[in-house]
């Protein structure tokens, strides 16, 4: 059976999930009275420390309403070229709420503040302004990039010095918690908003959170109304998404076997792998073969990895994932390895 | 405890849908490879008579995904001056689509040809032209009315003979089916897309179905992902919606307690019900007060309805209501009547 | 020669106006440096009494303009049904600013304060709420009905109680001032925002006014530099608006032809038409043949006009057309009746 | 009295050009009845040698409406990180359009193929594609680069290979055509369409034109009237317009007298200018002040400038300036780099 490397968004719900799911209290959440839900979003914010926090379907959905809180049509968001919001989301940042992206080149995953500072744009007659930084942690299109909270401080420090709020795409944000052993809150306490998903390594079937304070979550229900993302009865899998916040400790075990699996790659002949920061291994074929050819053969042997970019090949670890599946992972790869060398 | 007449959006899902739900067999549905949506979806193309089917998170995303998909921007939308697309869905035709809603007032729930004639703009330098007719079936906002299957056709007659595609917003579309004894296949057989809810009276917790043709489910399905409703596990939701399908000939026993509910209401001094044709009883309370008073007075009773114009009250049945609670709901509000006549 | 009576926006500008372009005093208006532009907003502003205004090349991005100032995304504007703005604007009001139009049957050209309190909608979590009361005077589309100020103010007041701004288009304001005999001041005493033409009646050959207090003008200007209205050297056409602010009282003449117009043609065995108010005059056919071969027969026979509905001739007098023009065209039109009869 | 070095837009019409204004043939340009318009249009394709030609009131709306009618909403356009449809036009891209942009560091001023292939993107469900290469040529915002014709072609071609249209914004086209002595139909023979303007060097107080297949134009003309740019008797700035087109020849004197101003300022102490190739000179002050205290200090000796950057001021030969101007200016501003020496 083939070993699916190829995102951590397809993991599946454990068993006490699934009967989470089938025992959730629920009610109307477009009224506010789903119990599960209100639950998840109290517990939600209590963890990263904001006021509040809204439940909605995806991760996308989530950045895309943040984007357009904190931004009015028109104005510029400062990001990294390599981020999901600018590569991702089918442009949404433009096409659902007018925002003109103004993207830095951030090696260390978040731009700098001198990036920022030059990045910056006032508004004037011809020019709409800066309205947002939008940043990424960990960063995926970098590799899993694990961003230390001063880095992440520094930017949303510059960023707020000219009144630019700051939204933080945290996706994985829990592996960068783990990975560098920092508290959500610290993670968090200087940006604005917060998206962080319930799906992924945590492990929820559905779901994303997307947090600050309550104003901002406030515009943000009305958003995801008119996004389509007011769910009913959503408690069924909202129940899931309490018990992955408790699944934050389990990230280190997808890391440990995504350091075995690059410094397995690595070692074969032809392949470049990185030390990774987290679960995420970019692994470099220019010696032996272009991405799709590579992913091709990789898939032929039963190991499932992506394409992301002309040479460049993304494989996630996760919790249906174990360190056995990594190693065996390992030794198919290296087969491949050896006939594309042919 | 209250009897919640509210909406039939309240519905608590049924415990075989809650084991359904915890039994799911799931993948990753942006994968395309969520085993239970592809089922679900399949299900719902067969139930309707089209070539394929889309799950989505809510009625509001696919009727809003079906617009953006059939027209393009400034064109113009012909619909009922009181239908849920153009009242209830937070100008999403406008924002969302950049479409310019022409209402028609539709008596009848649903324009007649003359009026779709009349409304239709052709295309010039001055006009962007017709580019979509939205019905409803049943209609909401005009007390649940069902539409029989002829006077669908003849206006998506009217509109296809102009070039102009037809959505059908069938949140309630099997209410209508099962009041007018109706196959589902042929209320839809003329019209080029259709939303039906499998919340609500249907009573799975969370989602609805967008179908048609092959072309437009693939464009559909990208318009899905930008608008953030692209989700992963999500058979875990989609297995209740697949017993939801199996719930249709349940919706009989709402009409008939909607039947009794009117009759019972209408007798009582001071309000005015006319017969509903499906599970959605409109009360008018001119002669007794306006409707917010009306409703809090009704809530304090024990029974929960919502004000949908200065003296209009709505109540819906749904599967969470017995012939016991409308009977007890009648009662309550003869009670309420009583007082406010004072 | 035909006598052209399409649209008064075919006047050509005087000698006066013409010795006027070539004369102008002119800098650089995006730095607000041309003075003849300078001159010409303040003179403008003056004539309708409001803190400022702004020249844009047409009413159509004056109008377009305004309601972007007003309203926010998603919001409604209650209008005629009707009316230029949502008529003869290609969508701009969803397209430019994703407003939805909420269109009310203004027999009386104008909303009625009963209707616009049956049309306003309160923000909540569904809708977005109304944005802007958009007015016409005259109304073009109702055929130049002269609104009087009171019928103004009643609906602008309604809206204004419920903090609704109020846009009226004045395209052919001064008509209806000179019609009523009403200033212009008290005119747009309750409204938020005024735009109105130069061109047309009044005879410059490009340009339109957007009024209003100096924080909306402000606005407005960024606005205008969005959608590509900041020219440069834009005293060249300003210098014959400038004029055309002095060409008010000549509108007089332009309406006794119109009534001269519509009691000749009305005369005519097979058409109707009813008093104009102003310079605009609807003949109806219906007994004769439909507006598109009527309109043609005309054409052959030296008298252009417009079909503006199945059976509904617009005919508009203007500087360019004498008395004698529009005797003529009564003979010729007679003609053209007699033939069609046979 | 100051000289005006702040930009070629503030040039002033000719005694000939306000003749011909005043002795325009006119006629309603939306009914495409303006012969002058008409005659710009026919020679300004001529000229560039595309099918036909548009004519608009400034150059950024038509930038703006080739954007729209090239590209579909959420799709990506490739430009340099300095060009003016991104950074001047109010993110008109994003607001007008839904369209992405995607920046890359061209440091000749426009992307190369290399560039344009790593910057291309294929429509995907998670990508929109990209929909649009924007050129710029003479490039202001990287000092009025003159792009030689192959270096046009290159991306030109790049991008077309992978469908992607092209427009090249020529808002000074017809000064690379001087500095490099190349035929305007050469220079755009590759682009899919291409804005210049009437104003700026050649003159003309109000106007560009947007040029290429009768198919686009077509499109273009109905996205004018949408942004409010369909003018009535626009003759009248059209007619100067067509005298501009004859004032091409005279732009080789504005190149001199740039070359000679950034050599007299090279010269001075504390500047860095570099040999300009078209009107526009970048200086360089770093080692004296910022921008905007060199500006201002400037104009306080009579001299007007623009900051372009924090140490970069740039200035604008025009046909309002002579060589006895420019040899002043710099006078003026050696007296202005002694002070803010001292």
């Amino acid at each position: 059976m083939a070993i699916d490397l190829r995102s951590d968004t397809v993991t599946r719900p454990s068993a006490a999930m699934r009967e989470a799911a089938a025992g959730a209290d629920v009610g109307d959440d477009v009224y506010g009275e789903d119990p599960t839900v209100n639950e998840l979003e109290a517990a939600a914010a209590d963890r990263v420390g904001t006021e509040d926090a809204l439940y909605v379907p995806t991760g996308t959905m989530g950045n895309q309403i943040a984007a357009r809180v904190h931004a009015d049509r028109g104005e510029e968001v400062i990001l990294d070229r390599e981020s999901h919001i600018y590569c991702w989301e089918l442009g949404g940042l433009a096409q659902l709420s007018g925002l003109q992206p103004r993207p830095v080149d951030a090696e260390r995953a978040v731009p700098t503040p001198e990036q920022i500072e030059s990045a910056y744009v006032e508004t004037s007659l011809h020019r709409a302004g800066t309205g947002l930084l939008a940043l990424e942690n960990t960063h995926n299109g970098r590799g899993g990039v694990a961003v230390p909270p001063e880095s992440v401080s520094a930017p949303a420090d510059a960023a707020r010095d000219r009144d630019v709020s700051v939204h933080l795409d945290g996706a994985r944000l829990f592996n960068a918690c783990v990975a560098l052993d920092v508290d959500p809150e610290r993670m968090v306490r200087d940006v604005d908003s917060v998206l962080f998903c319930l799906s992924k390594g945590l492990g929820a079937p559905v779901g994303s959170i997307l947090a600050g304070d309550a104003a901002f979550v406030e515009n943000a229900r009305r958003v995801r109304k008119l996004y389509g993302g007011g769910m009913r009865q959503a408690g069924v899998i909202a129940a899931p998404g309490v018990l992955a916040l408790e699944n934050v400790d389990r990230l280190e075990t997808d890391h440990e076997n995504a350091a075995v699996l690059a410094r397995g790659l690595d070692d074969i002949d032809g392949l470049r792998a990185a030390d990774p920061d987290t679960n995420i291994v970019q692994v470099f074929t220019d010696d032996l073969a272009d991405a799709e050819t590579f992913v091709e053969a990789c898939e032929e042997r039963g190991v499932l990895g992506g394409a992301h970019g002309p040479f460049l090949t993304r494989f996630c670890t996760h919790l249906d994932v174990t360190r056995a599946d990594v190693e065996a992972a390992v030794d198919r790869v290296a087969d491949v390895a050896a006939d594309l060398r042919e």
